[in-house]
């Protein structure tokens, strides 16, 4: 396998970037991590960022860079729009935009979004992470994709025929830092997927989701009364609100999940969709978005070649 | 009817602060209302805060003060414990708490807890609030108290069976400003309860209570796709979570349930309960807790004077 350079893949989040040099067979030669995400970054200028790094790594200036996430939302680097879905996933980076007035060869991925009047939906990033999931697992029916913005994706073959994103990461950080919960489930570490608090908490949010902001509450009610501990309010709240996203994206026992997630969030939505009776293929999202980019920009400059030569 | 000052009824909050000075007959004489809740007078002292008050009405030393709320609470100003259901909302004041320590007699009603392992829940305030309810429109099998957390309690005569708290006010507070729909929701006034946003929210919320999440970040979507307004966002998102709550209660077309809210909270509360098809029972909730202050006073003094005479 070639360990030569050949492309950078870039993951630009709105709170974290993240940068992988690659050879064409798909081998990391370097990586770099930061919290310049988009919204630090805003002030600085994208280029300044992604070239302070590429000098970090001495490479060259012939290689090209693909980038997926927010840097294509319309307050990133350029907008790169939604293609609507259904869409075909291996085909999205046919639409990349190619990033104006830089010496280097730089493309973003565009989003996908539902264009539905009662239900709209967009994601930018996970089409990237989709595809390469595809790739690494082929024949997936159904797709959970945890994180912030948690994304559940419906394909056929190569075509997402619709998602829906739950915003469970971001209601844990918040109720358990702004809301009267911060009393029962601040300062403790992270979540054990083990945990019985956890796994009764997705249980219960699972089964019965109408009573979710009723259970937020109990978990204070249970310290008042009950002397909880912070570490088992904690595994509850994340519980609740993971069980709540399983009972939302229609979860049953007996089918089978693609679960594209890396560490933490990897080892509570497995314990959590096995827990509800599924069988879980797993798939590294780190490995996913990486495999992703590469086959962006082979689609892309597939693309542009056959443009040329028309 | 009487006019002479007879009593000090005080609703002392999280953060707010009610005062009114009434006649044995119930008329409200004056009224005073401030920030100073809990959270707000701890370093300044009850006492303090309360006299303040007092003098600004030149109230005799003689009338006797009764408080309900978060000022009987661990962090209050003398804790009062809680009541277990099954509780008779007539007679919990008899077990109000005499301030020790200070000139006048001030007494605090303690609140009311569902003890349960699996589902706790504490009231502190609403308990007052039930007993006005109860005694202005007797007969209620359910009520409805919305607010910061909303009460839904079960009542057999004078007696609670049950009651669940949902996190509705504060969720809707919180989100609204803490998260990603802060793009798409701050800045707007009030929502107004025929909104049809808010009706479809609610219809939304109700029917599909385990889609809340999901629909929560459809809002931000929808702002992107079909350029929604902040006013329509915001109903949507009130309309959303006060619909869970309806389902989380297990509310149903057809039946009656008594609604203790004033204001806008009546407003959105009574419009989400009647498009549910719910027959609504309403109960002005500062007639309530005025009602059950004084009445907690009368359950409370003649109680020593049975005492006294045992």
């Amino acid at each position: 396998m070639s360990t030569s350079p050949a492309i950078l893949a870039v993951d630009w989040g709105t709170s974290s970037f993240r940068l992988w040099l690659m050879s064409n067979g798909g081998t990391v030669l370097a990586e770099q991590r930061s919290h310049e995400g988009m919204s630090e970054v805003a002030g600085r200028g994208f280029e300044t960022v992604l070239e302070s790094h590429l000098s970090a790594l001495q490479v060259p200036d012939s290689l090209p860079v693909v980038i997926c996430g927010m840097a294509g939302s319309r307050q990133g680097w350029v907008e790169t729009g939604y293609i609507d879905t259904p869409a075909d996933v291996t085909t999205i980076a046919e639409n990349a935009v190619l990033v104006p007035g830089v010496a280097r060869r730089i493309i973003i991925i565009p989003g996908l979004a539902v264009r539905s009047l009662s239900e709209p939906d967009v994601m930018r990033g996970e089409e990237t992470q989709l595809l390469g999931a595809h790739l690494e697992l082929p024949g997936g029916k159904r797709y959970c994709m945890p994180g912030t913005h948690s994304k559940w994706v419906s394909m056929n073959g190569a075509i997402v025929t619709g998602f829906e994103t739950f915003m469970t990461g971001e209601l844990f950080a918040t109720i358990s830092a702004r809301t009267i919960l911060v009393h029962s489930t601040s300062g403790a570490g992270g979540v054990d997927a083990q945990d019985p608090a956890f796994l009764t908490g997705v249980r219960d949010g699972w089964t019965r989701p109408e009573k979710t902001t009723h259970h937020l509450f109990s978990i204070r009610a249970g310290q008042l009364l009950h002397d909880r501990v912070t570490e088992q309010n904690r595994a509850r709240l994340s519980g609740l609100l993971i069980g709540a996203e399983l009972a939302g994206a229609g979860v049953r026992g007996g089918e089978q999940i693609c679960l594209v997630a890396s560490g933490s969030l990897h080892r509570l939505y497995h314990a959590a969709l096995s827990e509800c009776g599924v069988t879980v293929r797993d798939i590294d999202a780190d490995v996913a978005v990486r495999r992703g980019l590469m086959e962006s920009w082979h689609q892309y400059s597939n693309r542009s070649g056959d443009l040329k030569r028309a």
